[in-house]
């Protein structure tokens, strides 16, 4: 970006922020700055992302980031944790009656969910995001979540067997490489990738019958 | 880095590298740095690994590291290198007869590779590593390269079905995702992982059955 380019923006700042401030409340500022945030984090190597870029593109201070996240490193951990808990209530929270059908809609959602977020889906999961222990807790503890979400549906004899955790903990890493593949390629449709997350669910459950049986 | 720092070591080349250099052929001195180099590059975050650590415990001196990896970063790309050719090397470059017995030589050397590698392999799929969209293509292209090995034993026109390859590139998601779960758990043998392996891939192949008929 060029100074040229720069100007006209932090002049619209200097006499906008304090206007702006009032127009936002402090719950949509913070989500704001955490699309943007997000934005940003995806797109370009962390020590690249400019906070005073995002500050422009918000209409506001630097300072005013800063008030919200006391660090770039805070600011930049929020809009995983925020994109997370997105990508969580979008797949798993679903409010469906029955197992099957929280199941159809959770695979309807994920794989929209990754053509909407393409990018951020593909930056955290590939891990180029960052060179952190605590990304990759926290990206481990979402799969830990969707496990629970999937375990907590089977009879409770089937609920710890090791044998069926470790299959379900590869659907999900399955599930992942599929939908990394569809980025790289879309030549398979929404539908097909459904049905090839389902039918490999189906016989990953069909190997441990056995522990459904009380 | 100070100068101060920087002295002692380059007197310390001067008068330990030739002696050094005589006991190792070139080759086996490299092997070495590049083995003390992925366990500590696996084991801590990148910016606390040491060279001077290293340098002593390969018996030489910080300088000759240099002399093999002109960078940090170069050192850390080389011992990643290395690690993912030896993996390579030890799953899917077999020389058995039959695709069959190729895949399952294939996986127990795989599970094999990940009960003698835990740290590193965790490390570098969990991408707990690096900060760098570098490392996620290196990760990216073994998996694309182990894919090839599989398509390769394919009926030609079963190849170039993106379902198909979608498909694998999931099993491989799944097999990553399986080795992880095993490594935390520990609690589900090398054989019930590998029949796991098996049966899944079975499955996925069993659903492009039409594929493999001309």
């Amino acid at each position: 970006m060029t100074t040229a380019l720069r100007r006209p923006r932090s002049k619209a700042k200097r006499a906008a922020a304090p206007r702006v401030r009032e127009r936002l409340t402090v719950g949509a500022r913070r989500e704001q700055l955490l699309a943007l945030g997000l934005t940003a984090f995806t797109a370009q190597p962390y020590d690249e992302v400019s906070l005073d870029e995002i500050a422009r593109a918000a209409g506001v201070s630097r300072a005013l980031i800063f008030h919200y996240f006391p660090t770039k490193r805070d600011f930049y951990m929020a809009t995983l944790q925020a994109a997370i808990a997105d990508f969580l209530a979008a797949t798993v929270e679903s409010k469906a009656d029955s197992p099957l059908e929280r199941l159809f809609l959770g695979l309807d959602a994920y794989f929209d969910y990754v053509e909407r977020h393409a990018v951020s889906y593909a930056a955290i999961m590939r891990g180029g995001i960052g060179s952190d222990p605590e990304i990759s807790k926290m990206v481990d503890s979402t799969r830990t979540h969707i496990l629970e979400k999937i375990r907590v549906e089977l009879p409770e004899q089937a609920r710890d067997a090791p044998q069926l955790r470790t299959a379900l903990r590869g659907w999900i890493g399955f599930m992942e490489a599929t939908a990394l593949d569809w980025i790289d390629h879309r030549d398979v449709s929404h539908e097909e990738l459904k049905e090839l997350a389902l039918r490999t669910l189906a016989a990953l459950l069909g190997e441990h019958a056995a522990l459904f049986v009380t």
